[in-house]
Order: C-alpha cells, then sequence, then structure tokens
C-alpha cells in the first residue's frame, strides 16, 4: 500500500459529500450533495463513491476490487439511506450489495467485491499502453459542459486537462471517433484512492458526443475493475466507445496512475442519445 | 427478431440442462448436471443460463441486456433454487436479482436488467470488426481440455473451431499473447439466443495460458452486455486478456453472429493461475 491519505483529505470535497453515519447493522445515512450533478442529476460516478463507503464500512476486506452498479432511478441532491448485505465473506475476498435509497425507494442497486488490491511491487503482465498526452502543466484546465454547452457543477469539483483541440465537438467539430484521453485529477487536490475510482471513470464528457451525436446519456449499468492502488498526483485516463447499436452504447475508460501504473478499467451500458 | 426457435431446441442439452420449474413467487428449481463441467466445477456461463432463465420468467421485459454475475463458492452437480426479485420495472427496462442455492446456501448472485434487444434492422455505430478466420467448414473440431491436457465433458457440449496452430498452450507452444479468436457453435446444433450468450462468452479455454501462465482460472465476476439477438449458425468470438496484475486477470470476450453483426461482449475478472 503506497501512504496513508494525506492531511488535507479529512476536508476534502469528496470525501465531505461521500460521508456517511452508520445507524443500525449494515444500514447508513449520507447526503446527496448538488455540487456533483450534471444538469438536473448528479454524477453516478459520485453515487458509487457514497455506496461503496458503506460497503468498505461493512465488509472486512478494505478495498473494491469490482464493484457494478444498476442505475434504477435518478437520484438528486438530499437525504440517502444505504442498506448493505453480506453475500459471503472468504479468506481473500468479501462480497456484498449496496442498496441505496431515497424516500424509502432504491435508485442505485451495488454489487461489490472487496479484497486486498496488490503491493505497489507486485508482478504484472500488461499489454497496453497509457494515452500518449503533453504534461499536465502544459494544458489549460477543461471545462466541464452539458451537451448544450452550460457549465456544470461537477465541473468544478474536477481538474481534466485535455490536449489541443479536445474535446471537438464543444467547438462544433466532433472528431468522429468517439474516443478521448486526458489528465484527472480533483480540483482540491485530494488523491484518488480506490473508493474514487468510479468518480473518475464517470468523470469524462460522452465520448459519442465526438460522433456528433450529443444529447442526455443516461448510465444504465457501470461495473469498474480496480486494479491497484493509485500513487498520488495525476491520472491518465482513455474513454472509448466502439459499438452503438440500436439505442444503447458501451462506454470503456481505462486509468493509469503518475508512475504508468495500470490502476483500473471500466465499462457502462447507456442508452445513445436520440 | 430473426426467426423463433427450432423445434429440435425444445430437446437441446442447453435448454434440457437450464430447465426450471417455477415454486412459488419468484422462486425455481432446477438441476446442475455434470456435463458441462471443467474438471470438478460446472462452467460459470452455464450456471448463469438457468439463472437468466429464472430471470427471463419471472421480469416482465424479454430479452437480458445486461447481466453480471458474483461467483461466490463452487457450485457442483445437483439440485439448484433460484430466487429471484425484482428491482424496478420501468417502461423500457426491467431489473432484478437472481440467486442461485444449493442446499440454502447461495453460490453465484446474478444482476440483470432485461429490456427489448434492436430489432434486426437498427442503425448502428460499430468501430470494431470482426476477427479473421477461415471458414469453419475448412478447420477441425477444437479439443475442449483441462490445464493438464484431459478432455473436459463441456467439450462435448460445443463446436469450437481455431485457426491452425490455435492453442498454442495445448501443443507446449504458448504464443506469448493472450487472445485467441474462433468459432462457436453448440455441438447439438442449437442456435444461440439471448440467454446463452454467457455460456459462449464462458466457452473458451484461458486466454492468459498462451502466456505460458497455465491452471487454475476461477472467475470471480462475470458481466456480459449483449447488444442483438444473433442470427442462426456460427458465432465468430475474440478473447483477450490484457492486464494481469498481482494475481488478478481481467478477460474480455466479442461475439459477432454468421451475418458479421456485432452481437455481445463481456468482461470478467478472475484469479490467474498461481
Amino acid at each position: 500500500m503506497t501512504g496513508g491519505p494525506p492531511a488535507q483529505e479529512a476536508a476534502s470535497e469528496f470525501d465531505t459529500d461521500t460521508a456517511i453515519e452508520r445507524v443500525g447493522d449494515g444500514r447508513y445515512r449520507g447526503t446527496v450533495t448538488d455540487r456533483w450533478d450534471v444538469l438536473a442529476a448528479p454524477n453516478g460516478g459520485y453515487l458509487m463513491g457514497i455506496g461503496l463507503r458503506a460497503l468498505a464500512d461493512a465488509l472486512p476486506q478494505p478495498d473494491p476490487l469490482t464493484v457494478t452498479g444498476h442505475f434504477l432511478t435518478a437520484a438528486r441532491p438530499g437525504p440517502v439511506e444505504v442498506a448493505v448485505e453480506t453475500l459471503r465473506t472468504g479468506r481473500t475476498v468479501a462480497t456484498g450489495v449496496a442498496r441505496m435509497l431515497q424516500d424509502g425507494r432504491e435508485f442505485l442497486h451495488l454489487t461489490a467485491m472487496f479484497g486486498e488490491l496488490p503491493s505497489a511491487d507486485a508482478a504484472e503482465t500488461v499489454a497496453n499502453a497509457p494515452p500518449d498526452l503533453p504534461p499536465p502543466d502544459d494544458l489549460p484546465r477543461g471545462k466541464a459542459v452539458s451537451p448544450d454547452g452550460r457549465p456544470v457543477p461537477i465541473g468544478e469539483r474536477f481538474d481534466l486537462r485535455f490536449p489541443p483541440g479536445v474535446p471537438g465537438w464543444l467547438r462544433g467539430e466532433p472528431t468522429g471517433e468517439a474516443a478521448t484521453a486526458g489528465w484527472f485529477r480533483f480540483a482540491d487536490g485530494r488523491d484518488v484512492d480506490p473508493i474514487a475510482v468510479p468518480q473518475v471513470v464517470d468523470g469524462f464528457f460522452p465520448v459519442v458526443f465526438e460522433l456528433g451525436v450529443i444529447g442526455w446519456v443516461p448510465t444504465l449499468e457501470l461495473t469498474v475493475h480496480i486494479r491497484r492502488r493509485p500513487s498520488p498526483g495525476w491520472l491518465r485516463c482513455r474513454v472509448t466507445t466502439r459499438h452503438v447499436v440500436g439505442g444503447y452504447l458501451e462506454e470503456d475508460a481505462e486509468v493509469w496512475d503518475a508512475d504508468g501504473r495500470f490502476i483500473a478499467q471500466s465499462r457502462q451500458l447507456a442508452r445513445a442519445p436520440r
């Protein structure tokens, strides 16, 4: 494990806004804030962070290795309840479900397996390379905007750095390829830990926009595999959509840390804009 | 939708061995047979077929669009109970959980969203090509064997056709690339429907074997996105592992049908052989 949380994390925006309180056996309460909104709806990766915190508290293993979220209905800023059920506790992994509810209605259903992430010196065989990007300090901070070009609250939470000319769709010049690559970090400098990885992979614009197909892209299901604990600092991300079929699309994301290590990959099934 | 089930399907091995009986509200019984064993354990894709049948019966939507299985502990041939809970029924999709139990103990936990697959003429934008393979009739039937080279029962259920020289590991000459491509169909000629797609993507040898890393590769979590209903006949598949990190690996599979249409993609998290 690389380093503990730096002192400033206690007050980070992500930690504050995903904080939960245990109110019973496997039962938690938290608050969905409006600071992670994209248009009128809180971002899915942010919501998963709240649920993962409850799972991390309830399960005996430390790190999320895989988490799948099924987005059942829209969430909104306000109180949230999380009910965790432990499905199985094994020697090296533990699996649990977190139901996230508002007004007694489940809006997000998480299933996750926790375990212990590989140590920093663990061997690997990786046939994949991080995207080639100019250093983040040489790039301007990207604007996070809604499909119609208006700034969105979640844009203030992230510091995204894109190569020149990206995103094309935002300049009215979609690149024609549903893919992008860029740097990610939290705007307040909080380092990304495993719990925050779903927020990273769900933190970019829908890359289908680069096909000129621009509109609301609701996530139906998002699965994230976390493979290593990121080192502190910037993350390098690649996001790709290869198949838009009959109103549905997948979006894949890959994440590398500042040391060039592969950290995570994700895939979501979403509705394509009409 | 392309065609109804041909007459022989009623007696197909897959249909017979995934058959379920409704015994109550959201409760089903079936039998895990030993015909889909890999060594001593039933194949995960086969087990998911039983659970998907229960979900298909319980949910109001016809087709699985995404399904995630968490493999909690080993199953064995014998009776199985399936308990389905409907999480949400919407206008176009419905989401449910299927718990699969033996002796009252849950061994496989499925979460799935059902809906209606795109019609055959639905528009698509696909930036991906099926693997280039010689026609299946020009290739010998592949052998399905355990890591130590012994035939496994599930090998008799499938007709797999590989290009010359594949698999390399089986000849003691791993190719050095954790990837393969080949043709799939059921040995008894049953066409693949959406319920059987998890069986297809979990039907190949673990491609990490081509790195010379050969042994037991237990699936921990498998997510399958089904994007179209396959046309009858052979399926073209590509299977890839790109990241083996500290004892875990992912395996991705892609499936095209006989018409060259993209049908499905999957990703599993598994333990790497030691």
